[in-house]
């Protein structure tokens, strides 16, 4: 698929999405206005199904431990496979069959194949794992064909994308569902859990991100590196909000309760692509000759309506351990996951001394992975991958509200673009635009509590 | 000493100050602008004295560290000492007799009474452990009765009052010295050693704070308890950021090539000392009917001229374990103190592997801690007091220029009020003044180096 992300349009676009988002600033644009006048209307729900009818569009990396996940849930049925590299699309094939399932259906004809399989009739889902600028073309494209959608992360990189999403779940009354796989960890989960049972007493801040040094993987010429690295080219922002996100959105019931109200972001130098290149591909290499622009390190302040904090960093261009960041502090007590899991709870430990996390584990590991554990063993990253897919199967054989809901893809998929403006204009805080239209501050469950 | 800090003036002050501050703005106040058309006059070379002669002001619970250090320090002499209480002036003289040194004379006549010690011409330095609210006034009586000057921390919570240290350090000719304790720490000094070798290649990023919970020393009816919970009750802003930025702005050079740019400042719900004063006291005591403004938690994120990022961390009434958050991130590897000390050098080490900094204590133990650290033990704070005071009395002794000079106190100390304004101001970027007059451009070694 092409990469052909073009600065100028995205500057421009960020620009006109920008009026009506500063923060105290009067005048809305007359578009967003009218998008304000039109209540939230959310997908209605939906008829419990007998089996999933699934066809999968991009089976690379992750597209493919998706598959894997998918013919061994009970329900799914892989009906058709998409991807622009004919070799991916049989090996799909192969497993489904090796799993003693009919073959799915190829598609690969050109980088607009997906449209002829959303326009099947016997699907129900169409989930896609593609480069990020596919992701609202194919997840538009399935809803406006009448299928539920799913997507890997962030759902979308602008404001107007994200917009787009919302709208179209609303006319067309289908579920556009990000995966975001790490509100499945084993550990973030015990934190929800931990939270929702008011362990930490009521949240005051919280701490999360994407640390990972991905500096080999974005020169790789192959695969995810030739586009991610062509989005360090372009665009300064929090690219990869939601790792660090999702989990945190729900300890706070973000869209259930409470929303998010607005940001700032600030950008370091940026170093280290560069120089990377130049270390390994040689000073004259044409690796060393490109520009980059992500700062190497993206700070991002985050205000809740109900008056958390967060910090969210995302930090993809140096060398460093991996690391998620996250940390959840309350009333009561604090919890942080990295560089390994430790809890304080007043009430349970000795002063300014943190417990091991393991010692909370077997009492408040989360039901869903009592449940899981065993048939997720084997599965990407560590388990959750595959939880994360028996849930959203589920939900739709059940008839149930999904985990994570169109409102949940947008307000965190917006923090790409409003990050990206922040640091343009030097920390400019930006208001979040209400995706929910006041719908936010209905308390609802969350489904995997 | 009275807690009489005006809440309506100190807003009003700030307003004031704001003009000309916040980024992006055109019109700077006159006043402002008078500044910053006289250059910068740092105190000239001091000839070298054969003892420094101090006189003491607050002798409580850090005064007293002090006073004890000092009575150690070959070269120091304690001349005087004052407090509003007088069994604390005995306790000190008692304490000068018992290292077999002549009785200072004491001071405890009235709040004022610091005048008095300040007029005495046998004083070379007046040191000061006071509330907050009265630093600046005894610095300034200090210089202006030509004696050098140095303070707890912060040196100052108003940019006006950070002007006024730096003028009137300027116009006497006299130091004006934030003794910020925690940039003799053993870990930080290592760090900043380390930094300063290369082992981290070039800084991009930082963390650092003051995370400690102060829940039961802020509602203690004596001593520090009684200004502290004053404040918290008043001023919405990182109250205390130089444990944090101490170390980290000598790491990064700030005025010595390198300023910072601006700030943005979150603060986060007010919850934990009126929780803790309806747990402790009742939910009818008095404690429990007292309003405090400070956030709970308080994040700032600076930005440096040379394009590093800070997240700075205030979090003093929270139940947690105690942390100064400190984290160096450059473009070959990062460390971090919190929880355990850890080091990730990519040439050093294994890929994703945190190291403890232990092993690097060794090759990497500042220069300072391998003269001083035998010296040091049993004082204040694992040593780092004590190096602290050895420092400055040293710097005086050899008439060379001290580790932290008065514009290092005012950048540090002008976060205070400017987090203020930005919390004020739902995270409006807040520039900061330029105290050095565009001096800070001009790369100086530290002394510490």
């Amino acid at each position: 698929m092409k990469n052909n992300i073009k600065r100028r349009d995205f500057i421009k676009r960020s620009a006109m999405a920008g009026v009506g988002i500063a923060v105290g600033s009067v005048a809305l644009a007359e578009e967003v206005k009218q998008k304000l006048r039109t209540p939230a209307k959310p997908v209605p729900a939906v008829k419990p199904m007998e089996k999933v009818r699934i066809g999968y569009v991009g089976v690379g990396g992750m597209g493919t431990a998706h598959v894997a996940n998918i013919l061994k849930i009970k329900g799914a049925e892989l009906v058709a496979v998409c991807d622009i590299i004919e070799d991916r699309v049989k090996r799909a094939q192969d497993m489904a069959m090796k799993a003693g399932q009919p073959k799915p259906e190829g598609y690969f004809k050109n980088e607009h194949d997906f449209k002829r399989l959303c326009q099947r009739e016997d699907i129900d889902l169409v989930y896609n794992a593609t480069p990020w600028e596919w992701h609202v073309p194919i997840c538009l494209e399935a809803m406006n064909n009448g299928k539920h959608t799913a997507t890997e992360v962030p759902a979308a990189y602008t404001i107007d994308d994200c917009w787009k999403l919302v709208e179209t779940s609303e006319n067309t009354g289908k579920h556009c569902i990000m995966m975001e796989n790490c509100n499945y960890d084993k550990v973030e989960m015990m934190i929800l859990n931990m939270v929702k049972k008011g362990l930490f007493g009521e949240l005051l801040h919280a701490q999360c991100g994407y640390l990972h040094d991905l500096r080999a993987v974005k020169h790789d010429m192959n695969g995810e590196g030739v586009w991610r690295r062509a989005h360090s080219m372009q665009r300064n922002g929090d690219l990869y909000p939601t790792h660090g996100l999702g989990p945190i959105m729900q300890c706070m019931d973000i869209n259930r309760g409470n929303y998010f109200d607005y940001l700032v972001s600030f950008g370091s130098k940026t170093r280290g692509l560069h120089l990377y290149a130049e270390n390994k591909f040689g000073i004259d290499s044409p690796q060393a000759k490109e520009k980059f622009v992500l700062s190497d390190i993206v700070t991002t302040l985050l205000k809740t309506m109900t008056g958390e904090t967060i910090v969210l960093t995302h930090d993809t261009s140096s060398p460093r351990p991996y690391s998620r960041d996250i940390l959840v502090q309350g009333t009561k007590g604090i919890v942080r996951k990295y560089p390994e899991p430790k809890i304080f709870i007043e009430q349970e430990g000795k002063p300014h001394v943190w417990d091991k996390a393991d010692e909370y584990m077997k009492q408040y590991k989360h039901p869903i992975w009592v449940e899981l554990e065993e048939e997720s063993k084997g599965a990407g990253h560590g388990g959750m991958d595959y939880i994360e897919d028996y849930r959203l199967i589920n939900a739709l054989l059940k008839g149930v509200e999904p985990d994570m809901d169109v409102y949940d893809a947008a307000v965190m998929s917006a923090v790409c673009e409003l990050s990206a403006l922040s640091i343009a204009d030097n920390g400019k805080p930006m208001k979040f635009p209400d995706f929910t239209r006041g719908m936010w501050k209905k308390k609802r469950e969350l489904m995997v509590m």
